[in-house]
């Protein structure tokens, strides 16, 4: 199944899956879109709109009963099927630095539908090393070896945690090897062909507006 | 200037400096509302308003030229200013893993109007040593002086790279000592008092988002 759906709109569903999860750790059965709106900082018909083109792109969004809102149970439940979290895509992380270790030891990958199967760094001490992670454990290989790697392997995805300057020859060789999408964290901006998937990841946005709050 | 904007204007405006940094490298020098949302995929009738309201609330956007559109270098200097990105805010960070290590050593906080100026973690082994970061180096502190040092010193924002468990518990010490902004990386959501600023980093939307995009 290939998603249609807008950008902005896809990047709002994890967020209402995140509400539907903490509605349902308080025993919330229904939710309305103006509610859903308020905690969310969206506008209610801008829910109403999402929902409507969750509806008609891939046939669910969340059963609405006028007057009661939103079921939780089943706007989590879609929210993760056209997340598609339950499809493991087979990924690569490229440079084993303290920003991968950090994830490797802290972050749920699987929930987010990605299976890390290799890892790759330049450092003679770190290759052959394994890496552990929340699912288990990882070789670190030389990141020579990607390409065949890939080749042989066919990932799907690739988290990108190496150093700033190899960061679009890393994508470059990740793309010709056909992975699918790149979950960008050097905080340098890459391009991609048409087609493949690029998550950039801005930690300073969210610290510039935090910033911005914050009298002196 | 306590900025009275709304919260997704808010979160927007780290985005349109973003574009209009790299718009400069291209050494453009206008840019019309509609580029400027198709580039970063909001609707043109959204750039239009979030100027409108910068206009409203801090008398200043990006100066508009009929059918030539904004000058991108107002627009930056103007995002600068708004964001508050020149006024350093003293800054403690919790916790020295390996999330705050590579914050340290790669992240530019100055570029995001933060100074960090101390910080604090439980091991022995790393009390009284040195994180190195972009700016200089910052010593690091027994948690058990926090208390003490948001006193005496008064830091405005806070970074929580701490074990999710204690995450709540640091979060009270800090907004107790008058902490008026906390960024959250220890990915579980977090409590804070009406009138300090809370900026979780939810880097799971992005990874779902590009895990929607990806074909099994």
């Amino acid at each position: 199944m290939r998603i249609k759906l807008s950008y902005p709109t896809l990047r709002r569903l994890p967020r209402y899956l995140r509400q539907a999860e903490t509605l349902l750790s308080e025993a919330r059965t229904h939710v309305s879109s103006k509610e859903l709106a308020e905690s969310l900082g969206f506008t209610p018909s801008q829910v109403r709109q999402d929902f409507a083109a969750l509806k008609e792109v891939c046939g669910v969004a969340a059963d609405g009963l006028q007057g009661y809102g939103y079921r939780v149970d089943s706007l989590k439940a879609n929210m993760e099927r056209i997340l598609k979290l339950t499809e493991q895509k087979i990924c690569v992380l490229v440079g084993v630095g303290n920003l991968a270790l950090a994830l490797a030891h802290n972050f749920d990958f699987i929930r987010c539908g990605i299976r890390l199967d290799a890892a790759f760094d330049v450092l003679p001490e770190k290759i052959g090393t394994i890496l552990r992670t929340l699912e288990g454990e990882v070789l670190i290989r030389d990141v020579a070896e990607l390409p065949d790697y890939c080749a042989l392997q066919r990932p799907r995805a690739a988290i990108l945690t190496c150093p700033p300057d190899v960061a679009q020859d890393t994508a470059d060789i990740l793309t010709l090897s056909g992975v699918q999408g790149i979950w960008n964290l050097t905080n340098v901006d890459i391009r991609v062909p048409e087609g493949v998937a690029l998550e950039n990841v801005h930690l300073s946005d969210s610290l510039m507006t935090l910033s911005c709050r914050i009298d002196v």
